[in-house]
């Protein structure tokens, strides 16, 4: 049976991001390093702990063998979406995602979760006090994530954000890609409607909606959402929702209950019976958790010379699996490698 | 409630394909027309009927609240990857896929099926004598099928195979992505292992791991895989598989049976148990039907006007709930308008 016996190996160097730590102590590294390589070899001084105010942990229902199903979220580093991720942790603070449900599941697009009832305003459930709804203020353009960026061209930015990595494969890559604190990023003259004839452009920067990140819902401009309403990437990279929704944050763990969810049979992939809907248990800011109780987890820090390395090969493959590699590849084809800690 | 009264219509303009044909004749033509309505005003000499030869139906096992799932495969065109064409048509038209099961689910990255008894040769089921395994023959590579397209520096290539749209957006694209005769293309410098010193390198197109494209596995190289064992992408585009791997046609009906299924917990998201496996009740070529239970598909021509609007809509949404175009979209990000034929 020679046409399928490794069967089973037959895509194994193209798996997305393999389980870690698969090479002993005692074991020579490999001659040609995959990514998984990379990452299981990353000295300690690599990886940045997250913050316990920067992770989330949503409960859902239990699946129907009664599987317990948890997501975690890391939202996103300073100052990117700041306005929506303050509106997250006190909403989170406040307990008001509990009871409120996933409401939409649209093939190869977005999981959107919140309050199944926001529609109906005699039963929507109120934002608390503390929780400002944001709107555009002055400058039209939805892009106040972006505008909130440090200028580009080099006044007030952290200095990898002034000096990205320089693009690595020239006909890889859309607007720039680079890192920043280890969020896949693109940067590129600022848009600005009604622009002043004779001021040059500034520059920005602004997140990617790669696969697993979160998103605000939001309603036409100049409303830009609270952050009540949040949606994750379950498909090809919707490159054109960038800089048009604030991008808040990235599925770090659980991913797949959202992902493997019945699609919406509805417009949009809304469910039209609430039976349909998965239910929301709880959403946790990690930082209210007691000490024990809190998970951990870390990333490979994007300015790093692991992550340098882990990158170039996951746009040249070299091992066995593969007989031309890319020379390049797309931002959102280098997920950023993300793990738990456990002590 | 005005955060969220118009929730629903929040990503409404952000769909990836809307329901065709909600304009009634009487409306009047939008003033700035989004990729649907684009679809839904092309004239009938812009879509082109699939052969019932070039269409699959696959039956899965019926889901757990006993709706029928189907899956209907549209495969690639001639010249691209024939040679496993042929196979695939081959053992369709044997059933040798009936009883078989998808025995893998690996979250943003494919779904695959085949004999979940390849691997074990007792048990293991013989090919049909008529479906041979491909082996590299001659160069190594791997690309055999894109070797096996016409050069494209001129000779013997299809008129849009020859000269592919220019790109249309400078950095948006990767490696000249085009379409032919409707497929997502790129092209390149043909790589060839041990080429020639002095002889210039010739050119090659060949097609692009989107969303719902549909593989063949393989095991290491020379073994080219036969077609038994298929995969379909249900994430980001994974790109560095063009090329490695021959890629023979595309999911058109049904995707959402396969990319909702739980996701495996072996390695590579093969599933662990004979449990968890989704069985195929039957694979059927549809010029094997008799005519009367014929599905019928049409897809819109990549060479016709409606489709470069449709693109450049797709690059450039206007609608209100857009308020910055992107200016240039991943080939991906284009999926062809496939619509069934009903009448």
């Amino acid at each position: 049976m020679t046409h399928s016996r490794f069967r089973s190996a037959a895509l194994r160097s193209a798996a997305a991001l393999l389980p870690l730590c698969l090479l002993a102590a005692s074991d020579p590294p490999p001659a040609n390093p995959g990514p998984g390589d990379i990452i299981a070899a990353a000295p300690a001084g690599d990886w940045v702990q997250i913050a316990p105010e920067d992770l989330l942990v949503m409960e859902l229902a239990p699946d129907a063998k009664g599987k317990p199903r948890r997501v975690v979220i890391q939202l996103i580093a300073a100052p990117i979406s700041q306005p929506w991720v303050a509106n997250i942790r006190k909403l989170a603070t406040a307990h008001w995602w509990d009871g409120t449900a996933i409401v939409r599941v649209q093939d190869n697009y977005v999981v959107q979760w919140g309050d199944p009832d926001a529609e109906d305003e005699a039963k929507a459930r109120p934002l608390p006090k503390e929780v400002k709804p944001l709107v555009e203020a002055g400058e039209r353009g939805g892009n106040g994530y972006a505008a909130r960026l440090p200028n580009h061209s080099g006044e007030g930015g952290p200095a990898d954000f002034r000096s990205p990595p320089p693009v690595l494969g020239p006909d890889s890559y859309v607007r720039n890609p680079h890192f920043y604190k280890s969020w896949p990023m693109a940067n590129g003259p600022r848009v600005r409607t009604g622009a002043i004839a004779g001021v040059p452009p500034t520059y920005e920067a602004w997140p990617v909606h790669c696969y697993g990140m979160v998103g605000v819902g939001r309603n036409l401009s100049p409303d830009m959402g609270s952050g009540a309403e949040l949606y994750t990437v379950i498909g090809h990279a919707p490159r054109h929702l960038d800089r048009n929704i604030a991008l808040v944050g990235r599925v770090i763990e659980g991913i797949e209950h959202m992902s493997s969810l019945a699609r919406g049979t509805g417009p949009l992939g809304f469910y039209e019976t609430a039976e349909e809907r998965t239910a929301i248990r709880s959403v946790r800011l990690v930082s209210d958790l007691p000490e024990a109780q809190r998970p951990k987890f870390e990333y490979l820090d994007s300015l790093s010379e692991s992550f340098a390395a882990y990158a170039d090969a996951r746009k040249n493959r070299k091992d066995a699996f593969f007989n031309i590699p890319a020379g390049g590849a797309d931002i959102c084809n280098i997920p950023v490698p993300i793990r738990k800690i456990t002590q």
